[in-house]
């Protein structure tokens, strides 16, 4: 328990991050959903310049389910194994959102001052598996009744989804592409990534079809992989070298089917969460220097763009193929390579986009470092819109909002 | 978003249960997950004598997995369901204790200041299933490995616990027959009881052995149901009738398999919660009037009499004999009937507990109130003790603690 819970009633304090880790994202039979987690631990604590675990007040662990191995308690199941000997560790769970969620309920555990130190992280094993297993442990975050069951696999549900965007925008397929081949040059320089090749609008548009219009190029991969990041209150995280802000939660949910919901063209839960961050930030999309969207299907970067307000609606096409969320453009979008390259271990993806944002914005990006970017955001997304969670981070020393260089745009 | 998240920096503020209420525990092959938790919402909403579904600004729900039905995006699904579209809804998970930690996390998000109003509930299905299926729904918050995949099932897990504390303190078996026969003669008056019938210590010891020294009546029942409870802010508690004060949240995890662990006699997570929730409250366990704790095996609730403090180490067995933890005793224990009577369906069982604490502490108890408590704990444990969680509760108007008659004892 944190010293504030004891001492009864004082101030809701900011939060930062001070630590961030992954394991490498990938296909890895020799690795457990354990061993894989103790990497990300053991990444976080050396990025932030060491932790002792008698510290640690709290820990959250997103996963869908550790790919079956361990369906109740993975939570202390992690945490033990990594040392955290009797800290708290709760599991959430909100599909593919899981560790978004994590460092939400982390941020929340902070400012109610019941812990000073939280992890939040996330993992998930998913290549030891047969298709046949793997497609069910996929479209158990699906609607069940009448899309799983009824044969709907995700890619069929993004598929219609891009089907409805590219026809109501005329928005040529080249577009996805684009996308697709951007996360692979990103990716290709991050030594964390799952597939670490780029590609080309040609390999991109002749790829084989998994469900029209989306070839293999424009869906993500499936990965084993962990992630973790360390949140800490702001007095607690002075004493860590590095430090970012998190100065803007937010989440909304909406319902699980996509045939439940008015539109196809647009993720409604992505958008309030947006909008509740930006508030909370006191912010607009323009103050953000880069983003880490959820591109499970290249189509979800295309609609996260107008979800979270980089572009009127109808024109994430053409932002797309301008060059601006290029890594070199205006408001460079999933410079880690996003899911679609750097991978998806489901339980991993949300704190994973933390770990990229951390990075970006304390200089540890390496070959795909930004130019001083003063504020980031992430964006994950649960099943194909049922839940959808934001995080927007400053550095320490970040210029006000609205005087720097980000996109313009929102609706 | 609450006003304080979005006006920057105030005061952690006081949380309150204003609302809660739960559906029948038991077997209803005819209901859904959705419609138990409808069943819930609904009793929860009246209970609070109403309540706005704009006013709710989160919900966080607890679940080992609807009994397979939506493993992936739960949260979403119920809240849809019961009409709270777009409020954020986050699964967790720590097996048995889901819903314990639903509410502590629901107490974070208000405590945070990010949210003013927050539902917490759970629900589990577990009856429409062949007893392989409901074997393996259990089995899987035991530690996969070693316990579930050598065979090991939970009540031999809890029997191992059972045979341990019965021969090392030289207590009777008849003792877990009496706490059986006290949860029954509670549970008998508990119209949303699953086992509502007595019994007497002879049927206890003499009934079906399911796994040496535990009979029938020494386990819970398989049970289907769903309960929820409204968490405010102190300001917004203002406007609801009945109030009842959160003091204390404690929470701890531990290695999530029995054999991995130094005694089998006690359970550590169980203590540490325990401890950092009277020290939240600024209580000992002498101040309690109740205590819901978690009986899914009758040995649990021993050793739960002595984790908490409410009497020394080998001396559970003597509690249970006096009839102190009886209805009319001096520390009424499971006053709803507990798991072992009014049911445990798992994911519900956490946030059913605070239904019984609100209910003793507003006057709502019907036949089984208790004469004008003032505090009461509940304890809610994961698996056979990899996670516990432990609340204090307090009327609004409670004497301050260390003048009422609770019980004496602490190690």
């Amino acid at each position: 328990m944190s010293r504030s819970a004891r001492g009864g009633s004082s101030a809701i304090p900011d939060v930062y991050l001070v630590g961030a880790g992954q394991s490498d994202y990938g296909a890895f039979p020799d690795e457990s959903y354990r061993s894989l987690f103790r990497t990300a631990y053991e990444a976080a604590v050396e990025s932030a310049g060491g932790v002792d675990p008698g510290d640690v007040d709290e820990a959250v662990l997103g996963t869908l389910g550790v790919g079956g191995r361990q369906l109740g308690l993975p939570g202390p199941a992690v945490t033990e194994h990594v040392g955290l000997h009797g800290v708290t560790c709760t599991r959430v769970e909100n599909a593919c959102a899981a560790s978004g969620y994590a460092l939400r309920q982390a941020v929340m555990a902070v400012k109610s001052g019941m812990a000073d130190l939280v992890l939040a992280g996330g993992v998930e094993v998913m290549t030891d598996m047969s298709t046949e297993a793997t497609k069910y442990w996929l479209g158990v975050s699906g609607e069940t009744e009448w899309e799983r069951l009824a044969g709907t696999t995700f890619s069929g549900v993004y598929a219609q989804m891009a089907d409805a965007y590219l026809r109501e925008y005329d928005v040529p397929r080249e577009a996805m592409s684009h996308v697709a081949v951007k996360s692979h040059a990103n990716g290709a320089k991050n030594p964390h990534a799952h597939l670490r090749f780029t590609c080309t609008v040609d390999d991109a548009e002749s790829g084989t079809v998994v469900a029209d219009p989306l070839t293999l190029y424009h869906c993500c991969p499936t990965s084993d992989g962990a992630a973790a990041v360390f949140v800490a209150s702001e007095e607690v995280a002075q004493s860590y070298d590095d430090k970012v802000k998190i100065t803007g939660v937010g989440a909304a949910s909406d319902r699980v089917g996509l045939f439940q919901r008015d539109s196809y063209t647009s993720v409604p839960a992505s958008k309030a969460a947006g909008d509740e961050a930006y508030e909370m930030a006191g912010i607009s999309p323009g103050d953000l220097d880069f983003a880490e969207v959820h591109d499970c299907f290249s189509i979800a970067e295309l609609l996260a763009y107008e979800d979270l307000g980089f572009c009127e609606r109808g024109e994430a096409g053409d932002l797309a193929l301008s060059g601006t969320t290029a890594i070199d453009g205006e408001l460079p979008v999933n410079t880690s390579g996003g899911l679609k390259s750097k991978g998806h271990p489901i339980g991993a993806t949300g704190a994973g986009q933390a770990v990229e944002a951390f990075k970006q914005l304390t200089g540890g990006a390496g070959e795909r470092q930004l130019d001083d970017p003063q504020r980031g955001l992430t964006h994950n997304v649960g099943g194909s819109g049922g839940a959808a969670v934001v995080h927007v981070f400053e550095r320490e020393d970040a210029e006000p909002a609205g005087s720097t260089d980000g996109a313009e745009g929102g609706e």
